[in-house]
Parts: C-alpha cells; structure tokens; sequence
C-alpha cells in the first residue's frame, strides 16, 4: 500500500510536468516569496523571479517523461512537508536525443491537502 | 559569498562520503529511528535497519566522486534544516566504468552546528 506521502508526491509530480509542458506561466502559482529554485547550480529566490527564470530558458516547447518518483515525509512530527526526487528525460522539439535530468521539491502544507513549493534543485545528469 | 545552507550542505557531503568510502559501519551515527532511506525505490526506516542496508550493499570497498551539491534551508522559519542535493559517481574495484548517481538528504538540526539525517534518497541515473 502506497503511504500518503507517495500519493501526494506523485499526484504533484504529474500536476507539476503537466503545467511545465502546457502552460508554464502558471507554474508561477505552485511557488511562494520565500521559495528557493537551484537550477543548474544558478540560485533564484521568489515565486516572480522562479517564473521568470522557468519562462526564459531557451526553448518554448518541451516534453518531460518520469522515470522515478521517491517521497518521503519531511519532518519528524506530524503536519510537515514531502520531499520529493524525480529522475526523468527533457525532450526538446527536432533534438533527436533528449536530456536526463534529477529534480527535488520539498512541498510544505499551507491549508489541507494543499501544498506549496518551498525547495526546487535542477540537475541535468551528465555522463 | 557561500552561505550557511551551502557552507553545511558541502561540509556534510564531505564527511559523508568519506565515513561511507572508509568505515560505512560509522554512517549509522547520522542517522535516527525515525530516519528514512530511500534506496533505489526500496524503503528503510531507522538508523539500525538503514545502516544494516548500507553495510550489505555488494561491494566492499567503493570511492564516491562529487561532481555537484545544492543546499537550500528546508523550512520558512529560521532554525530550520537544510536540504542537501548530490550529483556524482561510484566507483568500484576492478570496474572499468563509474556508476552515476543522484542523491538528496534533509538534514534536521539537533543541537547548534550539528544535524542528523532525516532523509536520504538515492538513485543511479541510467542512460
């Protein structure tokens, strides 16, 4: 049986890649003020600033494919957060080969049921 | 400038790696019982049964090589943990090739300076 941590991270991971490949500038809406964005080792703080950075990378179109999803719960006590590490391929418009790439969010409760994300670390995998 | 999160999450990196590379049994001292690991999809909680894992992985002897680490504060608040992200390889005796891996850990503080391990989840990236 699948623990509600699992669920909820899946259930993000699917909403999250859905929004990135068909409409992006609402991805805007999952980040928050104090929200943190590492992508590619470049460091962004803030809901604005992450959406922009996610609506300037160099391509318009893109596809992601899942490969992995692990949650776990963040916290010791009750109430808390998810983390959640994804692994899948970028699949970019006339590029034959697509991208590997590693992704976390550390999704914090706001009201229930509802998250927001307060940690976002992008890796493409070389090599 | 580094900040803290970065200063920590590269100084536990350090020490991790090399515990794991030179006297694994000691990667139980940074974990607690309600620690999890996420193993290539497989689930483990407690520092007892996550160490038992990290000890009876097929390999003896192994030299972890990192290649990027990514660290944000975990939490709004301050006092808060930090969330550690590693890219890099394994290398094993005898083998040609190095496996890839992503990994992440959420670091909880206890006392001021010093955190331990609430959640660590590991992946090789394939191909």
């Amino acid at each position: 049986m699948e623990d509600t941590s699992e669920m909820v991270g899946r259930a993000f991971v699917d909403h999250y890649y859905h929004m990135f490949d068909n409409e992006r500038a609402s991805l805007c809406s999952v980040y928050r003020e104090t929200s943190m964005l590492s992508f590619e080792g470049q460091k962004i703080v803030g809901d604005r600033d992450i959406s922009s950075k996610l609506l300037q990378l160099p391509f318009d179109q893109c596809r992601h494919v899942i490969s992995t999803v692990d949650s776990q719960p963040s916290s010791p006590g009750a109430g808390g957060g998810i983390v959640v590490f994804v692994s899948g391929s970028l699949h970019l418009p006339g590029e034959e080969h697509h991208l590997r790439f590693s992704q976390m969010f550390h999704l914090i409760p706001t009201t229930p049921g509802c998250f927001y994300v307060h940690n976002d670390i992008f890796r493409l995998n070389y090599g």
